[in-house]
């Protein structure tokens, strides 16, 4: 497995594996690799001849109050997984690299990017597109893996996607699951254990939400009133939102139907966790 | 000559010359060509094998107040100029095309985009480099030409594809001018036969501030008061703005230099023409 440091080394060595014509797969990562991400370097490994890591601590997508300063970096464990996982290539860059002086470009994409996590995090998404639009041109990724964890990412890189005409195929590897239910994150390491006993919650409301569309009930609201009440009745739980959107538009659906996506974000004292559930047919 | 008029079509020609190995120059246009756009075609035949020629008057760069729907339109005229200059393909998407249902991606480049033309004209510069990045994803282009007449707009495009690692190189085209001096532009047809003879100040005033620098004047107060002076002299004149910036950050200068750009927006009537001139070494 090769590790680059530079923008210059990772384009040149993306050049050449393109004209090779070989199939280029791409997981960009913040890093701090759990099994969730690992899942998704095996997904990409099935789908191309090539894997390439990236790995960077996005200045740009954390608000000047989240948790930037204290966001868990080791790069030589993550090196050492990625190599179990089967990546052909690391890329973990400086951010001085990425973002150099004067650097002045923002990806911005409307409306899916302004709701949900968008509305509490302002400037969250365009870090995230913006960034993702930049690593896209220096790796030259056939495809590129990202986690339905993050629901509303994937819909909006899709959207940027189609939208600019990029080569490159987005697709969305299955959340993994501790056994209790909860996503995994890394920030589920800053929960106390009270609190990580009660996030189990998020998994299990969502999972009640599906049984009630199961059973017929279409009835967004309701639905959502139920989730709501299943969290709010865990002390250190304190609900930021619970919606119900179509999973590729985003757009608000007041009736369920294969394709919905379930999606919230709740605090567990200072850690914000989020989770979703698409419906299906 | 080919005429092209999907995104789709185009997409499969550009990306079947460029594994010819042909280098590809690209010209986006809005139509209604003149001089001008013909010296930047030129200009892109000699430094590449194939010239692509867009022609798509793209309605996101247009103020609600603008001219949009008085923007001329001859699609024949302007193929058959393309062809004598030696374009090889002219491609002429519709703008639901372009612009799909659901589209929703905006490429903003701060502070640049934000001053001069931008601070009068809100969204222009995100249109612009929207469209830019999203044709240069169509049409692939090793090179792409664009007129010094709109600087401030080169200037943003070559800090775009900086950013964001865009395999693209940029090149200004010098600006074409009237015998007079008034630098071509689509919009000088609009202009009163009173307005056209008083147009050619635009580039006196700049040559005249250039005349000052060369005699030593450095002081960019008293130069652009020299400017400004000269083109209120004229009565249909009104001036929007006139600055002294550097021509690749558009930072703004006090002390004249070597690569300094002198830029200009002033109204005749009901048409704002815009100009510039940078000071050489």
């Amino acid at each position: 497995m090769e590790i680059i440091r530079t923008v210059e080394e990772m384009k040149a060595r993306a050049r050449a594996l393109r004209s090779d014509g070989s199939v280029v797969g791409f997981v960009p990562t913040m890093g701090s690799l759990h099994e969730g991400h690992l899942s998704l370097v095996r997904m990409a490994g099935e789908l191309s001849d090539s894997v390439v890591v990236s790995i960077f601590v996005n200045p740009t997508q954390f608000g000047p109050n989240e948790d930037l300063d204290r966001y868990p970096h080791d790069l030589e464990r993550d090196v050492a997984l990625l190599e179990d996982a089967g990546a052909a290539i690391v890329f973990a860059p400086e951010a001085s690299d990425i973002y150099p002086r004067g650097y002045a470009t923002v990806v911005h994409v409307q409306r899916l990017g302004e709701k949900l996590c968008g509305a509490f995090r302002p400037g969250h998404f365009d870090g995230v597109c913006s960034v993702v639009a930049k690593l896209f041109e220096i790796v030259r990724p056939n495809l590129a893996v990202f986690g339905q964890k993050d629901g509303q990412q994937a819909a909006i890189l899709e959207r940027m996607v189609a939208d600019l005409e990029m080569d490159v195929r987005i697709i969305r590897g299955p959340t993994v699951r501790e056994p209790d239910g909860l996503a995994l994150s890394s920030r589920n390491n800053y929960l106390s254990d009270e609190e990580r006993a009660e996030a189990p919650v998020l998994y299990a409301s969502l999972e009640h939400a599906r049984s009630l569309y199961d059973s017929g009930e279409t009835d967004a609201a309701k639905v959502l009133g139920a989730v709501r009440a299943m969290i709010e009745s865990k002390p250190h739980a304190r609900v930021q939102y619970i919606s119900a959107v179509d999973w590729k538009s985003l757009d608000d659906v007041t009736e369920l139907r294969a394709g919905t996506m379930l999606v919230l974000a709740v605090f567990f004292g200072k850690t914000r966790l989020i989770d979703n559930l698409v419906l299906g047919g």
